[in-house]
């Protein structure tokens, strides 16, 4: 109750400070920043229709960890997507933003920026704007991949609160020492398009969420063995993975910030040749392994191609892109038998090794692969060792950073607010706890069917 | 019978007139327009593409619908949705687009346009065809709304004859006024992107349609009281809330008609952040009130974002889209709890409250918030009082119009060939009465579960 | 076992390769590019992002398919529809490309390109990575239409070799016969956006697979009359119909390959009124017929009149576009009746008759309608009967090359690895069979209902 009002009052006082500030702006029409330089016409149109392409992996997102969960579960996955880009994007605008593009002077600018806040002053800018788009939809792509680890359990007040403290803090300080000026682009580290800070920084949150919200109920038996749990609808689970491929064309070209850039088109096909190759190689693992081919490991596969070509996608070509996937598809597989059978970490739809492990990858498969083609970045392969070592330190930074954060955010939430829904709501299913609902009354639901897992 | 014959003959006449008609055109090729001016080449691109992700749209009301509703009418709605896209982008071509975009002389000219029929003559141009493509999507986009407000018990011929009507003439006219160089734009009264004229229209034709053709059976108890029938789909409801979020993308930066205009930038950002604000303040309110965050109330929460801030987008600060988002979010709980209990119409998704009524919020908010940074708008907030009169005029106006066609054209269709199907009908399902189907036929479905509604 | 090592093998060997070859390409960072023709920019943009939406289609296909299919085989064809895109892309970078749009000298290049393999040497270049992005997502459309009229019987395995066989070899073979510079091109033969290239290569390839895979149980009565099997999810199937109409507005007009030839409009404008034309005359044929408007068969009216405006969208006009439509709207159901009635040719998702039939039909109405407005291409109607002879001689062409190697492609897969999965399997679903597992464990399935087919 107090938090609703504490809610409603800084509504209210936000209100009142629009109408008492008299609007400033750098160049808020943009009619001046068009005059200086028409071409940015046509990197405003890449740039805008790349952010909405990112934008629409919300979706995709939404439906691979709706669809690998449990029909009981399914509206409350709805939701926590759809709240995690919907508080994500105001944490971001009112404080990320501020926080990771910013700037601030001598070594403070190193660790945080500090203009920015709301959007306010000289950010009232089409550039400036443009910027912020951009940032905030790969913002939001970070945090909503913690849902998927911490599904079916996690209470959806605590999440909405992480939410807000990922986006408006977490995310963007990581940002800011590698896009913002920050610390670790001062060393020569590279992440084109966020293997690292996206979903490096996402998986490692989810990592921390996952182990300390623990197991679903029934996801370990008494000898410690996992317990495979069907998703309810492969079908809008794979259409998820479509969805995500479309949007990364958005995430991965767009991250040229320019049109007249025109290594896009290179950017583009790496980026679809690795996610292909990361699919055909979970495919074959798992069909050698468990003798048939996994539909939703190879669903994993390609996002994790997906993944991995992240970093490196500007810098490699197209044969590399190649290598790149099918090592993406096989870690893949490896990493959700660890964290399942050695870990013992319940990640429903392994957001973790698909974001976290993958995007490490990401960040060194850089440091090997750059053929100094683009921008003369040079990987260990074509005879720099600089940048591998700047990777190495890029990829400890992150999982220290994500997987250290996140893991102090949810403990203190897990002592304060709590973290995790009574065993007898997970049971009944978190649409009829948290929300009072089915998401599908019209259909006879079995009890779903429990596999032995792998 | 007679009808059909109709068609087949009228058919048959358009395509003797393809034969002999001579071809001509003000410019086909696009040559001649492009070296009068090369940013055309940009331009082209981000009308078009923007056109696109409208046109997407169309899944996204059809999913929202359909998922809102029971499953035993999941195919009727899908069917309304395609067919309204079908039949509307047909009549626009036909008619609509020479009446809403076409100009006439004198005092006709601020009522109605007169030419551009069939896209035939000086109307075969790539300028003028491009328009044609972005003014037909959204005039889909009003018809679409339609559907979901008359969910579950319209006979699906009346709707494809009511699409028909909307498209070539109801919605034209007032888009003619506002946007065609009609009277309201005389007057000063600013729609950027159609909260007025695409929504607030949809919405009230909307309005007349669901009061007219009454509500389901089983909706109302015999004290009057409401029932609250749930939706057969919870996820696919929200993954309609997604595509509509991304076309809105489409829909407002697009309202510039050229990518040269660099506040595309900040119309996106204030699109998404409204969303946002509508998304969080339903959710709360309901949250609120209810004791559990629900999640479809969250999602109109979301679109009423968007619908409201379709108006102001280009001409105002992000601080008070997101002030906008908010009270949308606000308005859209409300105004479903008084239509539902109050007014006692039966609007299955809520598409009046989240058109309609936020549709004229939007418009008064253009007048309220504009800050004066674009093309010098100025509303009331920032000093001009002018701005906001002829708002209120073009409401009331939207509204007169909007729902008086709607419902002289529902009343007559009632009283011709009828507009709901028979209870018996509606019990069974409308896939079985009007298309002999099942939607799920692999599916054992539960009688719906009838919760006491809100 | 062999298979798969030699896969690893030739894994190894790649990498190999890549780390022992010099970097070369034309211009891989697009600098020289861009500086020697600043529109590069603008089109590069034009025909990524289209190229981004036609890659969504590959989602609109799969949710087409899957819904008007049995549940029971759902998971089964969603990874067939995403193998056939990971298998398909990386084919066509390996072998696909260079065949179909890499030169030769002399008569060599009438019949075949030999040079682009694996994207490698002087093909490492922004404007020919560009050309292979956009032809591969041309590639992947044609390659996943076999998916559908095969679905319900066909091995997996056997699935994943034919999409590498069509990828790599049979569609880029006809390929560069009309758009790499081949003997059809020569001839003058025409098409656009691929009505024959792509929609009629996929069509009829199809055509070979269904026929020699056989019906599925159930399809026919002993007396040879069909069965209508419906499918499991209307609502996903009608999506994928939205799906696809979304994506083929980059289908069309993005085969420009230019933004700056205006006509872009016009093609985004010819597109919609086809599709919107052949769901209308598909609704009015099935109403006249059935009694009831048949919601899948509208779908595939839409889907058929965007295959059948694919080769003449450019070069036509409005009306000429919308009377195309109407015509491949009764084509398709003339066609599927034929197809099921008459060959017995078992084609779950009428595939055949939307991209096979209706691809001829597009052929031949570029020959009839282009009105010489755009580039002087004239048809037969306009006067000009020599382009007329050409389409003729390409629609002849297509279906000879397409069921021909389509035919010996699948006859040499039965006589080895085998095309068709036990009875067993099938009726209890492929889902299990091929993949250990199932669509939709939450919900109770009912055997799926027969009806009578038409």
């Amino acid at each position: 109750m107090k938090q609703r009002m504490l809610i409603v009052q800084i509504t209210l006082l936000i209100c009142l400070l629009a109408l008492v500030c008299p609007v400033l702006g750098a160049d808020p029409s943009g009619s001046s920043t068009y005059e200086s330089d028409p071409t940015t016409a046509v990197n405003f149109v890449w740039v805008l229709i790349c952010g909405f392409l990112v934008m629409s992996m919300q979706a995709g997102f939404a439906l691979l960890e709706a669809g690998l969960t449990r029909a009981k579960n399914a509206a409350n996955i709805m939701m926590k997507n759809m709240m995690d880009f919907c508080i994500g994007s105001l944490g971001y605008w009112a404080v990320g933003f501020a926080l990771m593009m910013g700037t601030a002077t001598g070594i403070t600018g190193l660790i945080i920026g500090l203009n920015g806040f709301f959007l306010w002053g000289n950010a009232y800018d089409v550039s400036t704007i443009e910027m912020w788009f951009w940032q905030m939809v790969f913002c939001a792509t970070a945090a909503t991949i913690v849902s998927g680890a911490m599904a079916e359990r996690t209470k959806f007040s605590t999440y909405c609160i992480a939410s807000l403290i990922v986006s408006a803090v977490i995310y963007p300080i990581y940002g800011h020492w590698m896009w913002g000026g920050g610390w670790l682009s001062q060393l020569g580290a590279l992440d084109f398009a966020g293997s690292g800070v996206v979903h490096a920084v996402g998986g490692f949150i989810a990592l921390a969420g996952a182990w300390l919200v623990g197991p679903r109920v029934g996801k370990y038996r008494k000898d410690g063995t996992p317990v495979g749990i069907p998703g309810h609808s492969i079908t809008l689970a794979i259409l998820g993975v479509f969805i995500l491929w479309f949007g990364w064309f958005g995430f991965n070209p767009g991250s040229t910030l320019a049109a007249t850039d025109l290594r896009i088109s290179v950017i583009a096909a790496n980026t679809t040749l690795a996610a292909a190759a990361g699919g055909v190689m979970a495919m074959l693992i798992t069909w050698w392994k468990y003798g048939k081919p996994d539909v939703p490991m190879t669903g994993n596969g390609v996002v994790a191609g997906l993944v991995a070509i992240t970093a490196p996608c500007a810098w490699v070509n197209p044969l590399c892109a190649v290598i790149i996937g099918f090592i993406a598809g096989a870690v893949v597989v490896a990493s959700v038998w660890f964290i399942d059978w050695k870990l013992k970490i319940d990640d429903p739809v392994g957001a973790i090794s698909v974001h976290g492990v993958c995007g490490i990858w990401g960040i060194l498969a850089l440091g090997l692969f750059a053929d100094g083609t683009y921008h003369e970045v040079t990987g260990l392969l074509y005879g720099n060792s600089a940048l591998m070592v700047a990777q190495i330190i890029s990829a400890v930074t992150v999982f220290v950073w994500a997987f250290g954060m996140g893991a102090i955010m949810f403990f203190i939430l897990k002592k304060t607010v709590g973290l995790r829904v009574t065993d007898r709501e997970q049971i009944e299913g978190l649409d009829i706890g948290e929300h009072g609902m089915s998401a599908y009354p019209d259909f006879v639901q079995s009890e779903p069917v429990v596999k032995k897992g792998e």
